[in-house]
């Protein structure tokens, strides 16, 4: 850590803030610049809040040397991480491909669904049984009736199945079912959520903020990784810009940008992000060139109905 | 709501959206354009998934009319709503300042913080009992302990607080002791904590999420009334966007469009959003200029013995 | 159009706008709703500022129906347009790379660059002899020496170039020079520069605008045809958002909706967008998976030295 | 400046750095951390790219320590700047108003814009003679003659104008007429405009880009001053954002940021950015709260017609 003192800043509250710094165990280094200080700040700085730092006088800002994060960190572990959802190994050399509807509405409307997602190439089902509809006056989700549906299909199909859990009470029903469990995108830093369905041990289908820099994202996975959960596989689905022709900006350089790191597993919602399914073919496209491991798709009834030709060109198409 | 067809739509395809329109209880009025047909929809459409239509063949886009909020609407209440935190109003004539430090760390600290905010003008207290924090390795909050010493502070100085619930199963305890809940800018759109908060009947501070438009806002907030408490107030605490110079982008304009569009009293965090005390006073007085009922500002103990000059000439500064 | 009236618009008023809209060479088609009214305009508002009808009582917004581009557009000519940049086509069947340094230095660095890309596969030189520094204190460019440098290197090389024209006063000098004119981001908006640098008839390589919607940069790509030039290649290049791990964020849907949308070629710039020399590779093959026409990449000769074995590979692999 | 080693670099790549840097006229000091090594780097960087460094192996990322900016700096001038615009000194006690027409349409119009905006209260008359419109089927503006409507208009009234230059080539022809020159957000990095601009010696009314940072403003400022002329007037017009209930994002905070490290004046437009008439009031209190020098209305015709109330109250209240 660097703590960056003012121009100007006199002598006693240089001395002022590197007896802080010893105080808080670390070790100081002073550079005296022509115009301005700067202390270099060596320790573990896990339990720091900076903001003991940034207002005493003469302090002009802090910059954070190391990464905050060090379990989802290549710097620990520099293996790639293979999740098992279900048998299906998230992270290693294959492409996963997971779909459903957004919603579960009846078993009907989701067994179609499964049938043809898992045609076209899919190897894991996702649906809503709890939904974090942004409207009070919108379907919330069938809840249990959803979960037994989705584990009923999961029979008929062999596909394991992915879900969300949006609310700490309804981690354990959820992990009773569930091959995984979904964190979605509003509720990335739910700490106590992460806790719960991290503590499940099942896997965490982690989905990126809406406006979450990836170092929060990493920040997040950290969380559960550090309630002993090593089961993370990463979601990135667009974070908010001022664009509007798309619902979300779908930044596929974080895939990159992960996969430098973390050994974390990372796949792309194009679905989601884009908002318009004529933009979902190139998207995943460029999801898999990026380098992602994997593919989360909402496959709604209206969706399913409009894609072009038979589904399994589609996903073949992705491994291109 | 309006739908917008495609340039070179077939009747075909205006008449199966129509259709759908009218199996959806809507009166339709089509517009043929000289490039483009559009459809006016009219009718409640409180239960509608757009997702529905905008997948029809020939769709382009779809526009809503109506706002999707009513409960907190000026259309429906166009007398400004007052809540009464602990005995103080909050959304009539006068300014309410609520102050204290962002956690509590102990009783000392919080009596020294209560007593110096209440001599600067401070009506309600403001403290940390649940802390959402960002990382695994940072201070939690003392929970039920912290509540209790913001009770015994209440008592001794007089002063009603205002304190974070971060789960929704904290709230039963958080609403035991606490005069007003406050939701955390994260925790927006978690809209189970939002239900059970509401449902306690108290007073809730509403933060804005981080990159959550005015819209989306004043939809938590309807969540929470359509639950049957109409005690909420609104805080503007600063949005997400590519300038670094401070930690968020105080956005006051969204104080005059709350205002504009809702009865609902909202305030400002000055202190959270710029990150710097040495922005705290300008954006206080913006935001009382800009028409804020009033301010909520992180008093932390460091902060404390920076800022200048006596407290009470800080708040009433505000006032000018 | 549509304008949208407030609920409790008065009938003078509604009145009111249905004259004024009348005046403008519209027709007018008035839906009443159940709380609002709204006025469908039909006809041809090129040349309306919406100013004159938002701000008058009553009305609520305006919401418009026809893109406000049409010489770029598909609904015009559905079939893509090949812009021939030197002999080389952009836009058609194949992938077209350009590369070379940010920065003309000197004509050795500039050779050896350009035989370097050319054995990578590159097919256009690109190189900056005028630069828009954002600092008065750095390097400006070579100017006019630059560009006869850049023609050397050509006539060697046989490679097209392309370079940036930051000044309408350059831009006659520039066009004697190159083979296609490149206008920087920044610069998007230069109206003035648009229409010269497209007077000239020379391929327009139009970068996107740090913070430009899509309807903006092909509303500039307009300003260029209308001008009577269609040879425009867009570029992609990165937005600006709050994410600070890669300087820009690269939106790669922004290809897929452009290619939606108009029969300009688009080109992707994953070298400046990124910010990471690391980075560029996935995000050159992520961009070619989404359709993009071509890639130019900035090719300091830093990034020459330290990008990883034979450079035929690298853009062989992209082509993948 | 500190170039930050990623964990793991070898002693080579540390001393090949430091060599770099010592070539570059740099004081090196190294701090070896626990897990990376950090390199401080006395000297003037003024010239420096950091790309020569940012690409050297095992360099993970270089952080600024010293402003770029220094003419601009308060670090180099402690005392507000008074800018003359005409009589009307911009930066000192009293509050300054600009206000007048978007465009200049006629000298009728311009005429009685000018006589309302004075009765209000405004020094300084703004109106548009050259119009950056972002659509090539809009109006351009009057040009010459508009510049000579406005000068007539001074005459009558005494009110000194400013008004923008868009293009490198139209900087003589302003300035012979306008009393100051404004360049428009569009416009904040064309470097040859500002240029031309400054080398005038006019008051520059210096706008905000669109999501330009502050740090960039300032030095685009830096660029004006650096060409010999003081006179420049920052003014802020909004930021881009998600947020669609405004047009822009205005960043109130950003009057305080300037403040605290430049000697400039700064005003605020509180109309273009909102969008909205309706906002222009508080969001003008709360820019006069926050600390601006200065405001700056578009006052168009049918603005004018639609404000409430006698004009002089509306810019008294503004002084409240």
């Amino acid at each position: 850590m660097i703590i960056v003192m003012k121009p100007g800043a006199t002598r006693e509250q240089i001395e002022t803030v590197s007896e802080r710094l010893v105080e808080m165990g670390f070790k100081t280094h002073p550079i005296y610049g022509q115009e301005k200080t700067v202390i270099g700040a060596i320790g573990d700085k896990k339990a720091l809040s900076s903001e003991a730092l940034i207002n005493l006088p003469g302090v002009e800002k802090i910059v954070p040397i190391m990464k905050p994060y060090k379990l989802v960190s290549r710097e620990l572990k520099d293996t790639p991480t293979i999740v098992r959802l279900g048998g299906v190994p998230v992270g290693g050399r294959g492409l996963v491909v997971m779909a459903g509807p957004c919603a579960v509405e009846s078993e009907e409307q989701l067994m179609a669904a499964a049938r043809a997602v898992k045609a076209a190439g899919a190897q894991v089902l996702r649906g809503g049984a709890f939904k974090p509809r942004t409207s009070p006056y919108a379907f919330q989700g069938l809840e249990e009736e959803g979960l037994k549906m989705l584990a009923r299909v999961r029979e008929e199909t062999g596909m394991p199945f992915v879900t969300e859990a949006v609310d700490t009470r309804d981690v354990p029903l959820v992990a009773e079912y569930a091959d995984a469990i979904q964190i979605g995108a509003r509720n990335m830093q739910n700490f106590r959520l992460l806790q719960e369905a991290g503590a499940t041990g099942k896997p965490i289908l982690l989905k990126r903020g809406l406006a979450a820099t990836i170092e929060e994202w990493l920040m997040a996975a950290e969380y559960i990784l550090d309630s002993g959960n090593p089961n993370v596989i990463l979601c990135e689905r667009g974070i908010r810009t001022f664009e509007t022709a798309t619902r979300f900006t779908l930044d596929l350089a974080a895939v990159a940008v992960v996969k430098e790191n973390s050994h974390l597993p990372v796949i792309v919602d194009p679905s989601h992000s884009t908002g318009s399914w004529r933009l979902v073919l190139p998207m995943a496209r460029a999801a898999v060139a990026a380098g992602a491991d994997g593919l989360i798709i909402d496959r709604s009834s209206t969706v399913l109905r409009h894609m072009p030709g038979p589904r399994s060109s589609n996903i073949k198409a992705f491994r291109a």
